[in-house]
């Protein structure tokens, strides 16, 4: 098909050019003297990105879920009990990971589309005097249901309960988008991958764990090797790897640390926020709801649309593919058919987005669900019209 | 600024990331036994974009305007009389560059909006009994201005007066996107540059001659050097090329004639075709005229939009660039503040084209021209889906 | 430093620009109805590349000795009895990945220099009536010391000794560059990563599996999540793959593919045999012998060079990086200052190799170490012209 | 062929990685507010790269040769009387463009192998007193021979003869590679392209007028239109380009221009000589001689080696590319099969051209010259080392 592929999944996300191009490049000496300066370039900024200065991140090759594993087996031991909420499938699959390791997962059960109520992890974990619970399981933003839960309430109600569980808190479609703040919220494990808003190719799993999580890593006796953090932080300490690394994936996220840094990460968070909200103007323009049972739980990064009654979601997507060479992400296990996803995060503009939301009018359309023709669009628009910084003319 | 950016001048157009990659390459020997085919690949399948199994083409590190030089300096002599028709920049451009060869420049001036009139071109021939005019110089689809004229249309007319000149077609913002017959028409030399319909960067003249300007090559007497086509031909013929070739650009070339071939010319024209009418809609719809004085004239890879009175589109262009990340096409001399233009050439499709509507409605906006928000997108949005081919689905 | 930089290190190699560019595009739908093109292309011609019809691919974001553990976890349970031989670094990495996972692993010590004996391996199984030995670790190229060890020997003396275990191959600088015959040799599990043979960044882990270690996945009872081959093989027979895949390395494996079946494999493995064989004439024309005791364990991937007593590796490599541009591999533990190696596998040719030769000389010369300038080129060029197939002149 | 493609012809020289990077880019607005940076980057670095501070740079879509052509059409008036020295195929190209051009070009014949030798020059100026002789061309280093002209000593020559002719310097193989001093010398067009030195694709002309050039251009008379300066001298002082820009070339010519003056232009002349002294050295050693018929007159840029009586040159350029991957030069018109040519600028190091000198005495012999193997390698090698920089151990 003539022109761009319009790719609007919740990930992976669209790669800048920049970091494209600084793929691009014949490989090097892993092992050389040169080598620490990368290394350390992108160990020493990692943390800005989650507001954090007292984390140790660490990058694997490997997918951002592989590092569900990697912060569970290196910080609790065989058959731990864990706490968790389910509310869409990215915490479900972060739920399955755990017991196929061995743990023992209590699971507070939520309707998808609503996130996780502090109150009722509050609860949980008061119902644990013995304080055998040892880790809480969060997804923060679930990719499944464009729900984004409120990681700092989370803690006060952890604090609340005075339960000394670790916080394991999944940022794959949160971190480096949305405001994430690591230290404040006392996260313990937070786990995100390259391909969202690291703007990257998937490949990277990236890991940040708290000193608590790092000064323990010896006495925990899960049996682990790759992901075995203790030779990571050894290595990476004289700026190497104890494998080879994904090199070309190094440079990028090297890269596109540049990137979010000279944005700034509290632009990069308003930049999403605003640009998310010209998204829900366009699905409520089209008289359409969102999986997102209420506004305090929608997401920045990610918008899931509930189809009317009798149609079907696929449809939209399908002609969304085939007619305007325009990829939306489809509704997930419970909610296929139901809803189909709008990905809003990473390296977007707003022409960009009103492309998406043009074709996803037109893939609406196609599928026989009535709209007004344009509405979405220009909801949108008078929204970032009206948001945008003065221009400079 | 984040996202992609939105380049929607007339030109250079949008190089297919395909068209990128061809083009990053180690370079080699253009003297080897294996260079000549290259050169064979790109030269034999030239003709065919422009509807012509007769015509010679040649290659030139240049710019598309450089091949008006071209064109002149091998085919009339030092001093000859030509026939002009000025309409726009461009068509004002190659009459200056053919008096500053120490051509005789006759001109047609027809007002700005309008093409080449047959009559008047008939008529101007029928008053050159003695066959003095040994060229006419016609531009295809004036850039400038969005208006294409009817090649044989004027073919005809040069026919009707019995007249022997040489047609000399300037097809920079046409050919490999618009209808263009060479050989139907009898065009002698056809003109343009890699960076619109072809889709690359700038840097390649494109030129291709008639046999009868081939044939005639040694007879002309005006000094050239660089342009001179006789030892293009003799190289070319042997696969190779007489000074160092763009060898970049010829890679790249040689990728999209193997894109737009695949996609099959009639495609290419019916989808720009297609395309641009839902940009004719959108202008419509927010109640603006075209530069294009009527509907014959209409371009189908650049259009020109007339702001109202007291409107100064340099003020939209400024808005779309600084808020919306998007490059619009200004008005040039005496269309300066008076339009701006968009162009949808090359490699595009409706929700690349549905992106800078959506911009260039904001930057109307922003400007303080009044217009339903929505009404342009909408109105192209609804065309495009009448007119998309039936979905797979 | 101008000019390219020297990349002799055993890994990773040199990526052909024809895969660097492969790997530079947009992302795309990894849930796309289009999508299961790629996977099954990569899957269905993986096998291809280890000799086997029978074999059931995997590829894991993640680095090559992963693979060690992807393949233990899913063939054998928790607490289960190996037996490995050790002979350098990566056949210890190997034991203790097993080790950290919870195995028990009975050693065979061999000094570093030379590989499996078959001899040993018999003797131990046949140590073991009870056959609590569940699997045989084998290194087939260490690449540590530069010594390839006889797979298919160790087959034989497996079978010799009647002994059912699984027989795992390390094949990570072997495979795509050795012969290797999974399906005539028997191997259970072959492991390999992107960054060698395969002449891609390094990023991609890769484990082909025979039949009967599929056909017992599901009654394998160790824990595992990422590493679980279950949901890999299931989502794989649709085309996709369970988390989002490292689509570039991806579509870079799939051009690599077409490289490599394109050349044929028993033209890979004769070009890497005929290359080396240069070098191990330059060592011995400089006066120098190889870490590979005898020439029956020859490396034809990777030459690890005997530095003579008195001289330090360390400053030959020091030198060959800070004056010559050249990466040379280092010795590694006990072979620390010892050996440099010269890594001479995946996209390579023979100018490049000389190169790599005459700049090792020059490091060689500014160590200290005698030698006859120019001898080690020669021996290798002369070799090389020998060898080389007739010119097409 | 495996490997990466050696490429040792004079023109077009390896493109570094980095430029090829700096080159994959999506087009921009070369009319936008932003576009002048990139303009002025470029205009104002350039004349660094010829030792100038006065001259006025220029930069066209074209071939370097297309800049004899400029720079003769935009200084003298048609019908001037030239004086040119002929001792290879681009002195002789030169002088055939300025004819072609309608020139009157008096010629010194020189044996090629030679250079520009002043006494003749002087003379031949002295035999003029009336000035009719208005420009003096010279080409720098004579490609076609390897030979390098003092253009200090024939500017000394020009002014002890007391005459006012312009001086014409093609500098196409030696500009950004070897000493070139435009102000210290008065040369008046500086001619150069992209491919060389620059290490860039060709694609680009490069154009350097002293002031008195640029002062004098209104007054000539010379039709002209593309090279015509003066539209280019109006746009290039507000930022801009009279006609679309090469924008990927210019790209690649302001990153080239980093990496030159980072290297800074002396450092990059001393490379050149140390690493062309090692060529010389290993042709040496092969007991063959140069075509440059002193050691006066040897290029740093290229070297032109005659093969013994009765061999044939095209032979070992034959076996070279056929068995080796090897690009190297042949011998132009009448000194074809007489000489093969070694380029050596740009972004070359020791061990590149250590491959390129392997193979080149691999292809000696295959075309039965009897030379010592190694030998010239060995040459090269010891003398690179004898010259390098003190390692930093």
């Amino acid at each position: 098909m003539p022109g761009r592929h319009h790719l609007y999944i919740p990930g992976p996300t669209n790669v800048p050019d920049r970091l494209l191009r600084a793929m691009h490049r014949a490989q090097e000496d892993h092992r050389s003297a040169a080598f620490p300066a990368l290394t350390r370039s992108i160990l020493d900024r990692l943390p800005a990105v989650v507001g954090s200065t007292t984390a140790t991140p660490f990058v694997f090759p490997a997918s951002g879920s592989a590092m569900w594993e990697a912060a569970l087996v290196n910080s609790v031991h065989p058959g731990s009990r864990l706490l968790a909420v389910r509310f869409g499938q990215f915490s479900h699959l972060f739920i399955q990971t755990a017991r196929q390791l061995g743990y023992v997962v209590d699971v507070i059960e939520v309707p998808w589309g609503e996130g996780a109520h502090p109150g009722l992890i509050e609860a949980a974990l008061r119902a644990d005097p013995a304080h055998d619970i040892k880790g809480v399981l969060l997804v923060h933003n679930e990719t499944a249901t464009g729900v984004t839960s409120d990681v700092g309430a989370v803690r006060t109600a952890m604090d609340r309960a005075g339960h000394p569980a670790l916080l394991y808190v999944d940022g794959v479609s949160s971190i480096a988008s949305l405001a994430f703040e690591m230290d404040a919220w006392r996260v313990d494990c937070a786990i995100t991958g390259s391909q969202k808003g690291f703007m990257l190719p998937a490949g990277l799993g990236i890991l940040y764990c708290s000193p608590r999580v790092v000064r323990a890593l010896d006495t925990v006796t899960t049996p682990r090797a790759y992901f075995d953090l203790r030779p990571m932080l050894a290595n990476n300490a004289q700026g190497y790897f104890p494998s080879t690394p994904a090199l070309t994936l190094l440079w990028g996220l090297d890269e596109a640390l540049t990137m979010l840094l000279d944005e700034g990460m509290a632009n990069v968070v308003a930049r999403h926020r605003r640009l998310a909200e010209g998204v829900r103007r366009a699905v409520h323009a089209w008289g359409l709801s969102l999986c997102a049972s209420n506004a305090a739980w929608y997401s920045d990064t990610v918008t899931a649309v509930v189809v009317p009654d009798g149609a079907d979601a696929r449809v939209v997507i399908a002609h969304a593919a085939s007619r305007w060479n325009l990829s939306l992400g489809s509704g997930l296990t419970q909610l296929a058919g139901k809803v189909f996803r709008i990905g809003h995060m990473g390296d977007v503009n707003e022409l960009m987005l009103a492309g998406a939301l043009a074709g996803t009018e037109m893939a609406l359309l196609d599928a026989g669900i009535a709209l007004t023709p344009g509405s979405g669009v220009a909801a949108a628009a008078s929204w970032w019209r009206e948001s945008a910084p003065l221009s400079v003319h």
